[in-house]
């Protein structure tokens, strides 16, 4: 459930407001020096302080997210052993979510949890907080440090907001949104490139089955398609297979892979907010104020994580491919 | 590799010109009663020949599945034990593809078996074949019958057909292409009605997640979103998030379940087929005729396929998560 | 549940009286030549075939193995797709089980397999039938060859009978228990040699964890130990500590490793036939007649299936270990 | 690898000498009250401090283990989300072990290691140290917690010690052996009462191999066995099936299960402490003092270990039966 990975297993935990959110790695081979300022760069990347954009909230000013490592590194070189490491929940202010106590936020995963686990935290999302995705990011980059000594390398960019695809104008689009009191989405490209032909497994585990997984479980990610399509559906065969996106019956082709996955716009908008919210146990209307603290475009600080989670997939597969 | 799910756990086998295909069910409760009709009705539809569509090649006429079943069944009530079923391959004539033995077909997985394995079977496709997906639609068909049983029912269906929309309009614009020597790609839409909400799992095990990853793995598929997917981008939150597809989260909102996945053209057109191939292992031309047996959009007979992993998916996960 | 190992993975099925018994191999490498004669040869172990021993029941003589291949092999070579295999179920006479249909027999698992699932195939033991052991057999051959290439070496033999501890001895004790109408349990000593030196996992998958599992999935496997096992308790430290078994921490040290496992007597002995079944349906005492083709000491016919199940953990274990 | 279970799923992390060991255990119910007070009893067992024996180390008074937790837990109630919690290593000494970073314990995994990760944290063990199964106490605690609900209750208790099975005379064997410079091995009985009939599954998963699984999986830990077990050799059939251990065919018959497992003495003793160390990088002898503070029977700790174990596998496996 909280787990990913057959070899290079991620698990992770943590809560928004509990002590701390953090992960294990485990199956990462041993010798192995950790660039820990790359990590950092990663997790700034994801909470948008490595940008001057418009498009970042204020709450990327607060975030610290320092990374305590508990085990499996020695003098900075891999054991072989499980990496665990967490980030403490500095920035709990739980006061700011007691109106959400008794309410679902529409568009968040408030009901859902509630639903399936008869209780839930209710501080700020809890478990369904983005804030999960900072400890992807650094198993992620654990996996890309790896990747890149074998010379494959991922990058991510963002390509469409809205309806806008000229990236110079994105800024502004998303300033609009922000304006109104409203949210909207985008999409992320992602290219591969220096993997090697015959990565991969037919049938069930096929590569872009597992990219498509990884996508798909990241926050707000409501699509995933690879090569020519969702657009190749309107072109013939003969033009649509020259794109093959990397990957045939599921097996690289030795050519770059690209994908795209789409992410909704967040639902946590001050529009949204200033909708009275009802308290579902007696009816009556809550009249606490949530502070929004969300980004009017989550697509942005997904990118690191399109990153992490596609380097995690790929040093599994590959880790896993290595006797074939 | 060969397998899916965690407590349903369906095993697939078999090559196109070996002398089987087959799969084996592990985890079936006991004391269910298999409809073999409904499985019938199921390989028929994925065969083609419950249409008189012009979609449907002519391979549906000769392709005849009949289901032998080896264990777990006892008076036609499941055992609790793992059911072994296979399909024999009665259609082998692999001198039709003899041509194939030295050369890789454009858009087919040819070259990247031949790539992982360093060895494959050239005759048909071999494992990659899309006859495998029969026992797919076995296995689904059986897990089908059991989520009905529970009030849940999936429906897939055509939607579009190259940059056509209109259902009636569908034989028309493959008849078109098959009449050029191409191919036209497709969409399926799917439809899950009857799900109580708090079903799957938050972070990676979201049933979004499990859902693309099960898409993906069918052949010639490129693309999956849900909800408000790709077409939700140029939507502001206050509108997009209106349109969930039934999970939040990664679980249940007790609305129907709504996705849809892109299927490619297939790769062997005859157009294709008439470029001369090119004997890889010694640069020659290859003369050999290379029969085309194959449906200018496979997204038509992709429709049960789509419905087969989709119960399959859900039978497991509806298991997985009995004790919450 | 009815699979076994990580990379290197088994599936089996069937029960004593469907149309077959059979298994699913998966992640083989591509490449392998398969000797279908050594298969035969283990096979015919299991049945007691081999033998000339008092030891063996005349169910040797009806029970015929023929493996039918179903994918995975093309001309004697695997493609590193799932290999299937099936054995026809020939020997079906479940006339003669007709008494056991409302009984359930003692040390027997049919009133088990009643409480777990309320249906069971009631003919000849089911799904519990040792007849199990022979897909287990072909497949753990397979995994056996893969590890003689590499050196890796297995053999496992009867070192007690009762309290007899003297081979030449065994076929002496096992007729006189078989005279008197009972049975009498045995041990197997199991060694292996040419594993490399750091083979293995540390923590959970400790080699000898998955060593104990496999043999205790063995039917009437009551124990294992390795090394200085239970005979080293009374040992002091700096002894004991000398018969490492082969392992340390779980993982290989370059020494033969060595480990036993004791297998129980056959409780379908005539002594246990001769005391009247009451049927649990109504009280009754049930008249029929049950005819017992049990061995009686099942300790003989284990050892090949003591070998098959080592040769599966390692050949997963080696394929584990592959890149680290 | 550092993972257990299939829905309760306990991962471990952290060696001897790292900042912290831990784990993060997942899929245990919502809505669970946790009792921090009998964790905390549990891990006095384990560090000796509840006991006045002789046979308990100066190590039991200077380990604290306080347990920190960091996530799954929300006002002393289980969120369903993975609870993740550390305990810090607080008595670091590395400098006693600095004689140890080029020379390999005997009868330690010292080497194996090194043979198998080329690298390896020298300092007490690292991860192959023993106090990892802190971390199982810990887990396993709320594992049993969650069966004591359902009446199912778990007894683990020293049976012998050396050839003595005189509970009242193992303090003064123990004292003798210490005494010596020397260690001595133990065998665990286990007794689980208030299992329902039917829990377990046939063929691989067998509860009795998921339970030899485990408890091969503690350090130290040669051997285990079930029901009439190895002393079960020598009896007929009419008489050993009377012992099923509580197991038929893998699956609970409703009897009490009973299982052993066996001890070996550890290796590290001052006897054999006095015995120089070569230096493997240069032949050298070592003349670095190596501070003892292992127990002379390393059984007696193991106790509650055991009994974490065997709750981790039968949470586990009751989890996984819901819904047969």
């Amino acid at each position: 459930m909280n787990s990913l990975g057959n070899k290079w297993i991620f698990t992770s935990f943590g809560e928004s407001h509990s002590a701390a959110i953090g992960g294990v790695l485990d199956g990462i081979p041993a010798g192995m020096h950790i660039d820990f300022a790359m990590i950092r760069e990663a997790l700034n990347r994801r909470a948008g302080r490595s940008s001057n954009s418009v498009a970042v909230s204020p709450r990327a000013v607060r975030e610290e997210d320092e990374v305590e490592w508990l085990s499996g590194v020695f003098n900075g070189v891999t054991l072989g052993t499980p990496i665990a490491f967490l980030i403490r929940n500095r920035d709990a202010r739980p006061e700011d979510y007691e109106a959400l106590k008794h309410s679902f936020r529409q568009g968040h995963a408030d009901f859902t949890y509630q639903a399936k686990y008869g209780i839930r935290d209710w501080r700020g999302g809890g478990r369904a907080s983005a804030r999960e995705t900072a400890a992807r990011v650094v198993a992620g980059n654990i996996a890309a440090q790896h990747l890149a000594k074998q010379g494959i390398h991922i990058q991510a960019r963002l390509v469409q907001v809205g309806s806008e695809t000229r990236p110079e104008h994105f800024d502004e689009v998303i300033a609009r949104y922000r304006g109104e009191g409203d949210s909207i989405g985008g999409i992320i490209a992602c290219e591969v490139t220096g993997l090697p032909a015959g990565l991969g497994e037919p049938i069930f585990d096929k590569l872009q089955a597992h990219l498509a997984f990884a996508m798909l479980s990241i926050n707000a990610c409501k699509g995933f398609d690879y090569g020519s399509g969702f657009a190749g559906v309107s072109q013939p065969g003969s033009i649509a297979n020259l794109r093959s996106g990397g990957l045939l019956g599921g097996i690289t082709d030795g050519t770059p892979l690209t994908f795209r996955c789409v992410f909704k716009p967040t639902p946590t908008t001050p529009k949204a907010l200033a909708q009275l919210q009802k308290d579902q146990s007696n009816g009556q209307m809550v009249n606490g104020k949530i502070v929004n603290r969300s980004d009017a475009c989550v697509a942005v600080r997904a990118v690191p994580v399109v990153e992490a989670m596609t380097a995690l997939v790929l040093a599994d597969i590959l880790s896993m491919n290595k006797d074939i």
